[in-house]
């Protein structure tokens, strides 16, 4: 059997920090695979010409250069990208598709954290847990009354407003079954056989904002979803819903966002902002019932390992049999990453 | 069929709280019920003394009256008590046993919503959430490294370490299914067919620690319990892991916990204290990594309604059938309350 040439193109920092030397063992290991380096080629500079010019899979992650016409062009070969993060906008140009190239991505095992940590946001939301602590340090050293100080408390019997239909938007809906709850779904692509298979009840956004008691962003960063949760839509969330944020901080209307909070009825648990890291004197770094984390949500530490595992799994798969086990069709990955 | 006479014992405080006009209307509407009145009776004075003298099951709650030979001397017909609340030891008196009335208790009901915050808040703790949050607002605009700050991030292949396979510890178990995380248990008094029924390995409490990367408590306060997670328990947990305790505060040598935080290599999730309310100066109020809830993990706000809901269901039961869905005997109450 023919042994398929493989490469790496990232950040050395990207690679040391998502492969480990049991994966290239793996690869190494694999009769169908030729590993070419044990690092990640240059793309751009002349180090690596002659190895590009072999590279039939090329695995990429976060931050590899973009894969366009000049550089696909030192690739003649090139007949698969396995992308070991989730979303492959950043990486995968239109030239990629238009080559015939097949492209596999990590966004399933990426999705896997998102999702349990926005269940575990939602649950604790519901029960005022961040605002409890909150609420007790300030009381210092008396009792403190949760029920009282919200409109709505506990996990039980509330709607949860699921916003797009991605994988973590699928995975946090699958995740909620085994709660005690309502879950809503705005999402404009999805039809209506996937609605019922998910089993649950589909809204217009601004009726989700209005019928939910916590609202979950999971829609792609798109130029038609930018600002997508916008004042008038932010404005009809109930008193004492919160809103929860993995996705990107450019889905939301921040200003409106902040006047809202601003009212002291909403809460809002953002791990990503716009920009990513809010500067001292931003707004919402000040707002009531606010809780930002530095987007962690996604893979982080051991949870690399999935990515690793999922890319070193691909490429086998497309050595072994030419196709890989979740590619990603064009479609898909503008409505899905 | 006879109706069975029902009356509720327990503070005005619970009893509004818990129980709402559709539940009352549940039980006026059951023709095997005759609930004596809307309201709480006076097990001590002397304005109930004739409704005592029918109620045949009592429905008590969180701070009803023990009930002790005084007082079940004046309820000679009753025959079974329902608990709204969790631990019936509050409450059910050594008296009751010895007369044979039957018990049921809403434990049950109250460990998911404890469950399902344990849950939760591992998730939170393997993805330094919390701990993120507040790096996040000290870099005062600057990125941070989450990853480089804890010697353990990540919900992958972690090891949770469970204390007790009370119910709670129970539910803990069976929703940490859903993720990629080994289980130990240790609990001195669960039988070996019951440890391979949950599917986890189980540990004594002191090597649990030092394999965990999450050490979650879920044991009764008892006498024989009281300290359990004593200075060498506390200093066998592994750098980078978290004491979650939503059990009571009781279990824990605090003491030997804030030396440990003070170390700066262990996080503690505190939904409860020893006492409840930490005066100002304790030192787990100033202890680093320290994240205190004021004790809302069981059953808050809509979260009631689950213990509304079974003490109707087990009131209704136990008046067609005679017996509960869920009786509780006195072996169960001491090692699963």
């Amino acid at each position: 059997m023919r042994s398929v040439a493989v490469a790496f193109a990232m950040p050395d920092s990207t690679f040391g920090r998502v492969f480990h030397g049991a994966d290239l063992a793996a690869l190494h290991a694999a009769h169908t695979v030729r590993l070419l380096a044990d690092r990640p080629l240059d793309l751009d500079g002349a180090a690596d010409t002659a190895r590009l010019a072999e590279v039939e899979v090329l695995v990429t992650g976060w931050g590899s250069p973009v894969l366009d016409t000049g550089r696909l062009d030192r690739m003649p070969r090139l007949r698969a990208v396995v992308h070991s993060a989730g979303s492959i906008r950043p990486v995968v140009d239109d030239a990629v598709w238009e080559r015939g190239i097949a492209v596999a991505s990590s966004a399933t095992a990426n999705a896997v954290p998102v999702a349990e940590y926005s269940v575990a946001m939602i649950v604790l939301a519901a029960k005022r847990a961040l605002a409890g602590a909150d609420l007790l340090r300030a009381a210092d050293g008396h009792a403190v009354d949760i029920e009282g100080s919200w409109p709505v408390v506990g996990m039980h019997g509330i709607t949860v407003g699921v916003v797009g239909a991605s994988r973590v938007g699928r995975a946090v809906i699958e995740r909620l079954r085994g709660y005690d709850v309502r879950v809503v779904l705005a999402d404009p692509h999805i039809d209506e056989d996937e609605v019922a298979r998910l089993g649950v009840a589909r809204m217009e956004l601004g009726d989700l904002c209005a019928a939910s008691d916590v609202v979950s962003l999971h829609a792609p960063l798109l130029p038609s979803t930018v600002g997508m949760l916008d004042r008038a839509a932010i404005d009809r969330m109930r008193p004492g819903a919160t809103l929860l944020n993995t996705a990107r901080g450019g889905l939301v209307d921040q200003e409106a966002l902040a006047d809202r909070l601003d009212r002291g009825d909403l809460a809002a648990i953002l791990d990503v902002t716009e920009p990513e890291v809010l500067p001292p004197g931003a707004r919402l770094r000040s707002t009531p019932n606010t809780f930002i984390t530095p987007h962690l949500a996604g893979s982080q530490g051991n949870e690399l390992r999935r990515l690793a595992g999922n890319a070193v799994r691909e490429t086998l798969a497309f050595s072994l049999t030419g196709t890989f086990a979740e590619p990603i069709a064009f479609e898909r990955s503008i409505l899905q990453a």
